[in-house]
């Protein structure tokens, strides 16, 4: 079997910043950053789709890559194992430890639940086996709820019952398939789960309707023994006018109101937070604060266009704030950064593949860094215990054990006159400390 | 005393849709819907500060208006009365049966939270012989915890704990006029809880002091007898880069997550609803399918500015689905539409202010026509029913009741290879059904 | 031949407010509106591509429709002989006068430019005996340069002339084929004149290149002597992060620039103005202020999503104002309203694309008779004619005929003290006007 | 006269990378890059109505700043004075070579428009000694026409030619303070030249106004000797609904059509480019290869929020584009980077105008190093002349010389069956040249 990426001979190497020729200029995977190396820290995984299955194609035109096995007339058997051969050696290639994957990117649908079943059972033993060979683990696995037309109006939330059931088949078989792989967690996209249009659509039927879909996974989890995280992945909308995994303030709320926190995570997207009128590093600092974070879908958007562009993550200064609040969070269980990317369209050599990944990664490697060492020095810790240290003092702490009522704290108030003078958010000397974190970390 | 509002030298008529001068077309107060009068579905209200204690100002420019009690050499005491005289002519003429206001609005803060509070009882106790001439009600009150230097970084989330106390003494006082004028509701906007940079913020410390300060008022509601709605205000972001109070969803997880769901219902403005990537429409369905639907701040923003426009709302198109969600609900209980309207900087004219509330007014009455007539004939509703028809149905039934695992349901589907047939989601028939009820009803 | 909208027997009739069934609650073809009647007036078209070319596809999820020639088995020239079939009848039962198409739309891409070429002589012929038949005919063509991968670093702007080169081999023949049907316009849409990145982009270079394309496409269109008016449609992004047409200023800038002002009009999309930040009104308005008017492409965004959702144009309250300037402007001339929409992708029956079309002629009709009724009253005119009185006064005159310096009139100003008493802008009177016409208007 | 910034005695030091205290870590002002001291590169200013003439409020909120010139009860002349001491303080010790004021920011406004100009000329003639002492310069001058109310519709496009008329006189006595100054360029922009509504509102009209008071303006430039830059400085919106100087392209089709081009250049600010839908590098990118490129307002916005926020520009990632292609068209003539940052609403420190303008300063700097690095490697540069270089070629040569017609053109192209393979884009190897350049530059 020849290779599919020849101009890249061997493992992705570390050159360092000024090294020749593709390589990683940051990303040394045994460097020690603190007490875990980069890549235990990072925990990269490659997604099967975007970089393997999807052709090139946007709304307005048609598929540009060279990817051999999505031709119209091969045999979507031997096309499947085309393209999982060429995922694996881009995988191992590269160096990343992980992979994702739908149902349908791996293995052909049939023409039943039965024979989708089959073939996707028969390419997953062939990955097992490519997983053994490489090392190469899964991060996470997925069921596809939204490509096919059946899930036009959604699948758990469709208005349809028996649409649930078909997508509780898949995610059944899906989540078999990811436990059988040895996943290390599972994720839910809700891609069809919201609406078009209210004009025919019972929110609330279709918010307890997902939640029953979401029980009997938990369920299910527990009965095949499966102890990966579960994990849902709010996006505010696309392809949906209104998706109801909205962002993950209400995720949180959802999981919640029905019973299922401790049971998911979150699995944040760049490109999707800031979809959702958020920064990532919003997101991330929810997710951490309120013990929800799971995993991160690694891209960014154009901040001119709309729409979730799934671009590679290059911005280190937008990336030093989420992996900061990572690190301070502890640091990834289960989770990982996942590169939920696209190449442009017009990125049609097969080594573009490869400068996305490594200019990511490397990206990554250099917010790790300034991350680890704002951190250490703590740098915005030390800020933040000094701007809110009255709430340790005697008021803070009374107030906050609920021992004053408000009229007692009211009166109190009256009574000294208090009406403290302002200090200094002090945000643009703390932008500056973070500059000066990156320009002098190498 | 003399008039401000000469020119409307008595009680706005309803004059029909081709009266001449100034009338309201459609709104006539006492006009049946169903089985309430316009006027008691729509529980209009008018607003102290955009229309009596804003001068016209933006964050470009001074003050346009004529609104002689806000010249700076004029005593703060005199000014109060002469702009709640106003006030009250106005509403009185205008002929709604309700206003709000926040504690700064009325009357002048003084040098100290005891004299403050001088000045506010004894506004509120000339505002109560006002509202017993009239007959005119109060909505809402609210204490504004926003526009002074000291809540620059919020009031209950502010890292100083002296501001909370500063902001309870502000909101007992507060709660006790808004309960000594019979309010009907009792609003909290959190204008500058939320943050301007997470470099220096801990999101679930303000958190827990957010819910910390809202739970002390419940407790304070309780035992001053006070029997109006608490309501909280959803706004994602301006003036701060974030509020907490983002959208419907995540104010609904934050009540549920501190045991403060039943304690406090949400007050949606269209406006914000808009800055959070949301329609007007979806806040309302949001809320009213979730139980926590309390009022409304009637405005409209517009679509291509990025901040809070606040304006007069006049598009029937927009406003009936929210209007028809609401009347689905059940209609108002303690709420009501509230006109949280500014007048363009240029609309200077004394009458203008009259011209904004009756265009607006007319247009909630038309659209109060429009839903009460979609939700009579069941258009929606009916398909609505028919869309959800399968989930009352035995396969529905049992997903729903729980005593399907994922499991039996994928083992079902298999064995059937359930693969329903999609149907149309009807969404431009349904468009033109609103069309027709709009264009129909008069 | 079968037809393929047998639910539809006939012509869609007019049925009045409240008809029964599917048919015009408002357009009535024949009515006149002043000197023309609506059909006249609105000179309604249908377009091939949404309607008959796309499959219900988006970027997420596979085709929905019921579009038996997008088979992948079928034999392509058949196909494109059922599409037209279908599309013709449809137009027919519609009513439409006119209907739009890119070349690839009506006919299969062959082997080689020539073999595309026959292929679409042949489906242009074929097209003439059913316009023939059915006296349909041409708004205007087009040559779709932006969905083949050949594109994708744009068409005229692409960095290789030989794309330039295809490029023009395919309007060359698109523009004949035009010409041979009797388009009344031309269309030029540059979906991929932009760019992905700046990073290896030179802007003015592409500016050059697309000026010379437009040159040569003035030279020959004189050298058949087609004499329908040439189109281009801004559009500022989407597919690519941005479009060099971005909007109607920077068109019209460009054609200036490059002299091509009085050979080129704009055609105007709903959902493009509002995706460049503008309203559909100011688009228009500025097209008729400048005299680049050309054409529509109706349709409408939803305010809440960043992306091109091509929905029909249901909102009264939206259309009026553009209507009421084209109106105003003295309505189209070689233009048209061209319903550049597509179908929700759940609106699978094929009697909703009826819903949808009927649904927007409607409401373009709605929103006609109000335009006229505010034409005709001079509700808005009046008012401007009052506004800026002062322009046709002395010192209005003598500043706009360039008699005066800028010492001059300084000097007066200061010498008089000039300071004019600010003037109410009126804005919510107005907006009571404009409600005030649609509400009273049947 | 005492020091209002006693904390930073003198200038403000440079410190290099890991330095103590407040210093430049990057800007070392004589440092050369190229063939020019960074100081020539970047012709630093700073404004004077966001650092001194702004107290901190914001729409929802008070002034929150330590500024004791703005108090009420103090003399406007002696406020002025103490404004300019701590304004020339300020600047001399950051070690800004430049200033840049509105008339009204520097001198109060008086009773009448002879008042105004005779306060004005005594705090410039204050100005000029000061200036001379410490060695600033005056950047630009500017003309305050949209703060008061006389402007609330507008000055050159208000509907009353008065306020045109009074309009002119403040620039007409603007320019000439500009001049007295020997300011380098002079600064129009037209914050209210725009509308609130188009019901009431003729675009060409104002259109033609506004040009007319253009060329009055160039005539009177000519009268007096100014040998300064006449800048325009677009912006999309706020505080009006639309500006009509909307983005760069707007402003270059503007000035071509009423023959100013080459008179007026354009004042490029970051975060009006993001809010006008485009990147600063797109503005930037686009008036450079215009040749209408003149001046920076450096600062950005928050992606998240769709107002001016007007901050300090940090990210070297963003910054360097938009530097890189000032560079690449041969730097700065008269124009330079000017801060027009506010602080953030709670930064009431003084030494926090220091903290902002020295990380922006430094950031600047870090990106002039990166960009002049990529330009004379050329990395841009060699990519981008190898992905144009058809267009030297034959082919290209012919075509953008006119020798061909698109029917020969076309011709051609059928005969050859021209069809050129797509190359890459190279756009995810560019993005890691750039972070190369970043990465590895200090």
């Amino acid at each position: 079997m020849s290779e599919f990426f020849p101009d890249v001979p061997g493992p992705v190497p570390f050159i360092g910043i000024d090294g020749e020729g593709l390589g990683y200029r940051v990303y040394d995977s045994d460097q020690m950053v603190g007490d875990k190396s980069m890549a235990d820290h990072l925990r990269l995984a490659v997604c099967y789709w975007h970089s393997f299955n999807w052709p090139g194609s946007d709304i307005f035109g048609d598929g540009t890559f060279d990817r051999p096995w999505l031709a119209r007339d091969i045999d979507p058997m031997r096309a499947a194992e085309a393209k999982q051969d060429a995922a694996f050696e881009f995988i191992s290639k590269l160096g990343a430890r992980f992979f994702s994957f739908h149902d349908v990117d791996m293995a052909p649908q049939g023409a039943s639940l039965k024979e989708s079943r089959a073939n996707l059972d028969a390419m997953v033993d062939r990955a097992a086996a490519k997983m053994s060979q490489t090392g190469v683990e899964l991060l996470w696995g997925t069921a596809n709820l939204f490509s096919h037309p059946r899930f036009a109006a959604g699948a758990a939330t469709n208005p349809n019952p028996e649409v649930f059931a078909h997508a509780a088949a898949q995610v059944r078989h899906m989540l078999d398939a990811t436990h059988r792989l040895g996943g290390h967690n599972y994720v839910l996209w809700g891609g069809r789960e919201g609406y078009e249009t209210l004009l025919n659509t019972r929110m609330r039927q279709e918010a307890d309707q997902l939640a029953r879909f979401l029980s009997m996974v938990v369920d299910y989890k527990r009965t095949i023994g499966f102890e990966g995280t579960l994990l849902l992945e709010p996006k505010p909308q696309e392809p949906t006018k209104h998706q109801y995994d909205y962002d993950c303030a209400t995720v949180h709320g959802f999981l919640d109101r029905y019973d299922l926190l401790g049971e998911f995570k979150v699995n944040i997207e760049g490109n999707h937070a800031t979809l959702a009128g958020h920064s990532f590093h919003h997101e991330v600092a929810y997710a951490i604060d309120h013990g929800i974070f799971g995993s991160i879908d690694a891209n960014r958007g154009d901040h001119q266009n709309g729409w979730d562009t799934d671009q590679f993550p290059t911005s280190v200064d937008e990336l030093v704030p989420p992996v900061y609040e990572i690190l301070r969070g502890g640091g990834f269980e289960t989770g990982g950064f996942m590169f939920d990317t696209k190449l442009r369209r017009q990125s049609i050599d097969r080594s573009d593949l490869f400068h996305g990944h490594v200019g990511g990664i490397d990206a990554l490697a250099k917010a790790l860094l300034v991350a680890h060492k704002l951190l250490s020095e703590r740098t915005l810790e030390g800020e933040r215990d000094r701007r809110y240290a009255g709430w340790t003092d005697d008021l803070g702490t009374q107030i906050l054990s609920g021992s004053l009522g408000l009229g007692e704290l009211a009166d109190r108030a009256v009574a000294h006159n208090i009406d403290p003078t302002p200090v200094s958010g002090g945000q643009e000397r703390l932008e500056n400390e973070i500059n000066h974190a990156i320009w002098s970390t190498s």
